[in-house]
């Protein structure tokens, strides 16, 4: 049965800010980290390559929303899921906690792309062996 | 009448990643970097006080959506406008443009609190004098 | 006998540049978050206090020699000693390597400081207790 | 007659961090921000190309002094020079001030390089039609 993947992640000082807690943007760095760890942890990565050539997943939606401020060496549990997995498309949704009182929630959308030579990105569908590994983390949204 | 507030800003070196684009994480510093440029232009501050005392603005949601990728030197222009000016709430809009095509579009919410000794934060509502600076870029949402 | 302190980091895509390569700021990044998960493995802090008041350690110079470019995901080691354990400062030497091959080698030095209520720092002496700790990880320079 | 070049450099929100100074890092993005604004006063570009194919000019060695630390909305003064202007390499110095008040001073050597297609760089002259160039800004050092 699908699982959150869950992770830690210290909140490092180059992290924080002047308001003494960790910086909104960082929690779009973690949400990454977190995204990588897992794709890692399926044997997958965010750089892949199939017969016809490498692809990648840029992203095209990213949202973030903050519930309580975190400061230097808080360690965050973050709960990572996919709450769509489309033909071509992944969202991602991210569940931030410490010591069990909710932080932040976000989600980061990205699409199964290949490049053409000249940069411009064309989408493909998710390669089956890749979204069957990703479903073992495919959770109903709530 | 109210109008966006316009500004730039170049893609440095360390704003990009082994993708050879802007990182995705980095709009959200330009939104913050083009919101301080916002305040100061208008006379404000995100750091601001009034007779009972300093007051801020935490970050409750953010969000950007993403249509083309830009790259190192790549000078972005953004337009700065406010879609909702609440009570106690601000949510700013940005949307980025390289020669004139689009490239990004994300929102920043953001609450006016004072904060007790011990770092927890509550909502006031924003001065009527901050308001009313503010509403020089209040523009209806799309 | 003193031994530097071992750790180890990944490169994390955030890290990155276009160059594809870890961008030469982040090993100042790294060796802060290195030298700060040390002074958690001797039970200090670089956010200190006495009878006094609080202290803390502002860099006062840095320096990295970079050998080889590193990427996306590779796990650095790091060992971590200190060169020059003075008075009132204190030189952490950082060396990188990956896979036994040398990466780059750098070097903090910060002073012991008592902030001012307007923000002045003055230097005073390290701790005893704070400096014995410090011993452990003492090495004779190369 | 050789002159440093000169610019500007707002701490933005982002570069603080908890101490509620710039992070100490921030000066290295600085001065590579700095050292790209001056090679495009000049013509020029980190990424280069010429007959032969691209070169670029990774960081062997980095450094920075520190004598005051620097706030959020301070408006940094930045002066660039190369104090040596070897045949393969380049070593910028950078001055920091803040009304007229020293802040901190740093250096980048970096060394012309071409990549064979496995990424492995190999140090080679300077173009002449570059190195004359660079010459606008090459002081003696102090």
């Amino acid at each position: 049965m699908p699982q959150p993947y869950k992770t830690t992640r210290r909140v490092e000082f180059r992290d924080t800010d002047a308001a003494g807690i960790a910086h909104f943007s960082m929690f779009f760095v973690y949400m990454e980290q977190a995204e990588h760890e897992l794709l890692r942890h399926l044997g997958l990565s965010v750089m892949s390559a199939d017969e016809h050539g490498p692809f990648t997943f840029p992203r095209v939606a990213t949202r973030c929303d903050y519930q309580r401020a975190v400061k230097f060496e808080d360690v965050l549990s973050i709960e990572v899921s996919i709450v769509r997995l489309g033909q071509k498309s992944i969202t991602f949704e991210f569940n931030f906690t410490l010591d069990g009182r909710p932080i932040a929630t976000g989600q980061i959308t990205t699409v199964c792309c290949r490049f053409s030579p000249d940069g411009t990105p064309a989408s493909i569908s998710i390669p089956t062996w890749m979204a069957e590994k990703l479903s073992q983390v495919v959770v109903d949204a709530p």
